[in-house]
């Protein structure tokens, strides 16, 4: 055999850096994606906003995104994921507790009466969030929130919640990051409760995560800082709050936002009133069969969990939001289930 | 001449797509330091942390170096910058305020007397911020700060204040960059003052800027989205607030700490928590002739603007926090002068 020559090592360790230097993207970018307008916005959007000699053309350092997470990015049904957990998070701690035996909204959990509490209404559900989220360090609770999301379960898929977000909108997440977005999540969800998960689920850093944030003290604890969890709820991402959480967070003006539901409106118009292009587009939730239908949009069922009503539907068709239908827009809801 | 074959085109193509993958680097990083221990330490850090055969490696994800703004980026005497701002704002609104010629601090800013601001406490402070910085939208704060900068000087170096920062630091950041860090500024300024001039200055965009917050609204004003800013301090990002900052913007322990204050102990006390490798500067203002020289530590007179006491240089010593001497370390303080 002959030796290589010195001729052929350099082609090959040229080759070698060639290759590794050709950006990893997918086959066909949206791939779960049926062919639709949906589909379309996004990919027209894309190139409009990445076409040097377009008048929409916008720097890659101003290509932000955000994404509401619960029923945009994951399953918010039967209930809320961070919901599930401060349920858990109460029979867990129920033994320390025998007064929530008797004691609303504790009695409801413990008896997994949804509608008692739901009927507890917003002080029960901060009574619950003070109970099962505060009163201990931040290093603390992401310990127990990252050991929750490796054992729970949901409960109609049966595979872990991180496993229950939409691979069409993973996709989507990579497209964009392929044509250098940056992605943000902006959801109502506990901040804390969601960057345990975020880089692994989503490949959104923790730095990209702006969410419902708890107050926290910083405390010297036998000589070591601590930042410990008040019960108090510091700010509500939610609605109104999220173009403030935007501006706070982010700073800069998102050029595309992607909701599902009446908390995401106003991320929605503060996305619109940019100088340039913007897409914004909303998923509706129309797949009993595949995930779940709820609305009350186009008669399907009210639901507290991500409610799309009539209104925002009309506001959606005069202002040019894109509604994703999962049924008709999906090939597929989630990812095969890992080993 | 011969034709190129279709061999030595694709060996041109690859040699270009080889060259245009090597990473840009300073020929010397950090060349505006003097040969110090100081200089040492930083190289010696960043080399334990990116290699990957050493004990202390941490992943480029994790590789989160924060930098306070005031007196550790850019000179924060005669006093902070966003005061001289808020000054020279007082003077514009004045003729819309005629009251102000008789109201401290109002009173006191008109005649330049900084004495009398000083005296007017916390309160005249917020007053001031509340006057100057509130009752705008978010867009028209902006606008009216990209302005300032543009036209304002500083009083001693009659250069932009956006030129008074220095070029030792922006070596550093630069080196932690293209060492794959993500470099934050956690400053006790306001983060709208900020984030305006921070890409161009540092090249640290706004998304990664952590600093005081005015409280902000979104309301519709004439069909369209706005954010006003309220008369109300939302966030106070010193002190014990850094690291409260810190946890809630980006979510992660900074591996590097940059401050020169008492403002940034506990910033540096929750940097040096981590479970590894972490490295903590103080830059010390000892350098009259070319910049300023206070402390009080080492004997130099006290300042309200970047206080650093004598107890804060014993925590230095003791807890192996690195000391930048302004007059030893650095062969330059300020970049040559912009066209």
């Amino acid at each position: 055999m002959q030796r290589p020559n010195r001729l052929s090592l350099w082609l090959f360790s040229l080759t070698l850096v060639a290759l590794i230097s050709v950006p990893i993207r997918a086959a066909e970018p949206l791939a779960s994606w049926n062919d639709s307008a949906a589909k379309e916005a996004i990919i027209e959007f894309v190139k409009t906003v990445t076409d040097k000699d377009s008048s929409g053309y916008v720097a890659p350092e101003d290509r932000i995104a955000t994404f509401d997470n619960d029923g945009t990015l994951w399953t918010e049904h039967p209930m809320y994921t961070q919901m599930a957990f401060a349920f858990d998070r109460v029979r867990t701690l129920a033994p320390q507790h025998p007064e929530w035996k008797t004691q609303q909204p504790f009695k409801a959990v413990l008896e997994n009466d949804l509608k008692a509490v739901a009927a507890s209404g917003k002080k029960g559900l901060v009574e619950l969030i003070v109970a099962t989220h505060t009163g201990i360090t931040t290093e603390e609770f992401e310990a127990i929130v990252t050991d929750w999301f490796k054992t729970a379960r949901h409960p109609r898929f049966k595979r872990p919640y991180t496993e229950c977000n939409y691979l069409p909108m993973l996709e989507l997440l990579q497209y964009l990051r392929a044509n250098e977005f940056k992605t943000f999540i902006v959801s109502g969800g506990g901040i804390e409760f969601m960057r345990p998960m975020t880089m692994e689920v989503y490949g959104i850093p923790a730095e990209q995560v702006v969410g419902t944030t708890i107050a926290t003290k910083f405390e010297m604890k036998d000589g070591k800082p601590i930042l410990m969890r008040l019960p108090e709820i510091n700010f509500v991402d939610d609605k109104a709050g999220k173009p403030v959480g935007i501006n706070q967070f982010i700073g800069k003006r998102p050029i595309a936002s992607f909701g599902n539901s009446a908390g995401d409106r106003e991320m929605l118009q503060w996305c619109s009133a940019g100088t340039g292009p913007s897409l914004k587009m909303l998923v509706f939730h129309d797949d009993a069969k595949r995930e779940y239908a709820y609305g009350p949009a186009n008669g399907l069922p009210d639901s507290p969990f991500g409610t799309f009503p009539q209104d925002l539907m009309d506001e959606a068709k005069e202002s040019g939001w894109v509604v994703i239908s999962m049924k008709n827009d999906w090939k597929t809801i989630f990812a095969p289930e890992k080993e």
